[in-house]
C-alpha cells in the first residue's frame, strides 16, 4: 500500500506557545510531499522530526494571517542557501507573491530555483492540483480574510489480479489493466465475471481534508463528506463560542459537530488557543459528540 | 550597580540548525530592554527563556537578511494580540516599513500600539537613541547589503559620596550632585579636595558593541575601541577565509584580531555557520589571537 501519512508540525493557533508552534502539516501521499501551511519556524520544526525538506515538492499556503505563512520565507532561503534547484509549486492567496518579491528584492536574494505560483480563486472543489497518483482540491473556508482548505485525495488504486485467476479465466493480457481498474470480465463461455471475483485488494482511495482556520460553517459538510481524516481548527471551547464567532474560529464541540454530520472516518482537531495549556478539556468536548476524535500532537505522524 | 546584561536569543548564521537560532539577542541596560535583531522564532526563545517580549522598548534590526529580521512580523502580531498599546521605536533599514505595512494589510492587521520608525542613515557613530540612562550609535558594518551595527553605553553614572565625607568638608548640599557626577571641591580653607578622595564607588560607563554581519574591517576598530563586551560574527573557521571574504563575513581568527587591535576587555563570537556542529575550533580559533573570548550560547546571559 502506498504511504499516505500527515505529520503535525504546529498546532497552535495566532500566539505560538513555549511548546507548540503555529501550524503547518507535511502531508506524504505516494512520496508525493506537501507541506501545509508554513508557520513561524516551520524549517525548525522540519529539521527537528529529520524530515528532508528538500524533498517538498509543493507548498499550500491557506490565507495570509501570519501564523500560516511567516515561516515560508526562510524556508525557502534556507532552501535556496543549500542548493535547490528543483521547483516549486506554491498555492496560495494572490498578494503572497509580492509579499516574498519584496523581501527578497531587499535582501538580494536570487533564488537557484523557480517558484511556480497557483492563485487562489476561492472556488469550492476546485481541482488545483493532479498527477498519476493523487489530486487536490480546494474547500473555501469562512475566517475573517479569504481562506481555503484542501482536500487530498488519493487517485483510484489498482487492484491485484493473481496468475490462478488469469489462467482459470483464460483472461487476454489486453484487459488486464481494465480489470485491475475495476472491470468486469466476459468469459469465453459467455459468463460476466464480476470485478470482485476477479481482484483480490481492491482498496478505496484515502483522502484527507484540511480545514483550517474557519467559523462554524456547514456549507463545508457536503466538500469533506466521508473523507478518512479530517483536520479542522478547534481554537476555543464551547464556553467560548462567543469569541470563537468574532474571530471566525470554531470551538472543538462545533468541530466535532462537523465531524459528525460530515459523517468523515476519523477527526483530529488543533490550532489551540494559547489559553489552553492542557489540551484534554478540547479532546474530550469533541469527542462528546464525535467518538474518533485525536488531538494535533507535534512531531507525530498519523497513516491515513 | 544597574543592570546591564545581555541574553542570546539565537546564533546562528543564515540557515538554523535543530538547535541553534537565528540571530537575536536581549539587552538590558537600566530595565530599558533593547532586542538586537530578530530572527525567524525570536518570539518563541523568548519565551522559552521566559522573557517577557512586552516590555521591550525598542528593536534594533541590523539588515535585512532574513535571518535578522524575520521573527519581527510574528513578534509584533504577538505583541498586538497580546495587548500592548506601549509604542515601539524600531530601528531599522527603511524598507522593512514597507515590508511591514505590506503583510499588515494583506492580513488586515490593524495593531493597537504605534510603532515609531527611526531608518538607518548607515553614519559612524550616528547617536540614534538617547535617555537619561542609555546612549545608542551605530557602527557601519561592511556586508553584502547595507547593515549596520550597534554600540550601546551607559550614560556616567553617579559614585557614591557618604555622609561622613560630606560632614569631615562641609560640602553644602547644592555641590552634592556636581561632586558625584566627578567634580572636585574646594573646601573652606580654600584647599582642592580631589573627586577620588570624596566618592566611593567611581565606575566608569560601561559599553556593548554588536557587530554582525560583516567581513574583516579595520575601520570599524576606532568605534569600538575598548568596549567592555564586542560581540563580532564568527561564520567560518580561517581554513574557509575564502568563502568569508567572498560572503562578506569573518572568521574565528578575523574576529580575534579585530578585538586585540581595538583592546576590547571581552569578545563573544557568534553567528556560527551551520556547519559547524562543534564550536569548540572556532573558540579556540579566536582565543589564539584574543584570550579572553567566549561563544554566545542560547539562552546564556552575560553580565557586561
Amino acid at each position: 500500500m502506498q504511504n499516505f501519512e500527515l505529520t503535525i508540525l504546529g498546532c497552535s493557533s495566532a500566539t505560538p506557545t513555549s511548546t507548540r508552534n503555529p501550524t503547518a502539516q507535511l502531508l506524504n501521499i505516494a512520496e508525493r510531499f506537501f507541506l501545509i501551511d508554513c508557520g513561524e519556524g516551520t524549517q525548525i520544526q522540519l529539521r527537528k522530526f529529520k524530515l528532508k525538506f528538500q524533498r517538498i515538492n509543493a507548498v499550500f499556503i491557506s490565507h495570509l494571517h501570519g501564523d500560516h505563512y511567516l515561516g515560508l520565507l526562510g524556508l525557502l532561503s534556507s532552501m535556496h542557501l543549500l542548493g535547490r534547484t528543483a521547483d516549486l509549486d506554491l498555492y496560495c492567496p494572490a498578494e503572497l507573491e509580492e509579499i516574498i518579491n519584496l523581501q527578497f528584492k531587499h535582501s538580494q536574494t536570487y533564488l537557484k530555483f523557480k517558484i511556480i505560483y497557483h492563485q487562489h480563486k476561492y472556488i469550492h472543489n476546485d481541482l488545483i492540483f493532479e498527477d498519476k497518483k493523487v489530486e487536490v482540491r480546494t474547500i473555501v473556508l469562512n475566517h475573517r480574510i479569504p481562506c481555503c482548505g484542501f482536500l487530498f485525495k488519493e487517485k483510484p488504486l489498482l487492484a491485484n489480479i493473481s496468475k490462478d485467476v488469469i489462467l482459470k479465466y483464460q483472461i487476454p493480457l489486453n484487459q488486464i489493466l481494465a480489470i485491475k481498474s475495476g472491470a468486469d470480465f466476459i468469459s469465453l463461455d459467455g459468463n460476466l465475471i464480476p470485478n470482485s471475483s476477479l481482484v483480490n485488494n481492491k482498496q478505496e482511495p484515502r483522502t484527507y481534508a484540511y480545514c483550517s482556520d474557519t467559523c462554524y460553517e456547514e456549507r463545508l459538510i457536503e466538500y469533506i463528506k466521508d473523507v478518512d481524516l479530517l483536520y479542522h481548527e478547534a481554537t476555543f471551547l464551547n464556553e467560548m463560542s462567543a469569541r470563537a464567532k468574532e474571530t471566525f474560529h470554531t470551538t472543538a464541540l462545533q468541530a466535532g459537530t462537523i465531524a459528525l454530520k460530515a459523517h468523515v472516518k476519523k477527526l483530529m482537531i488543533g490550532h489551540y488557543s494559547a489559553r489552553y495549556k492542557n489540551l484534554e478539556p478540547l479532546l474530550e468536548e469533541a469527542q462528546s459528540v464525535f467518538k474518533n476524535t485525536v488531538l494535533a500532537v507535534e512531531g507525530e505522524s498519523t497513516v491515513v
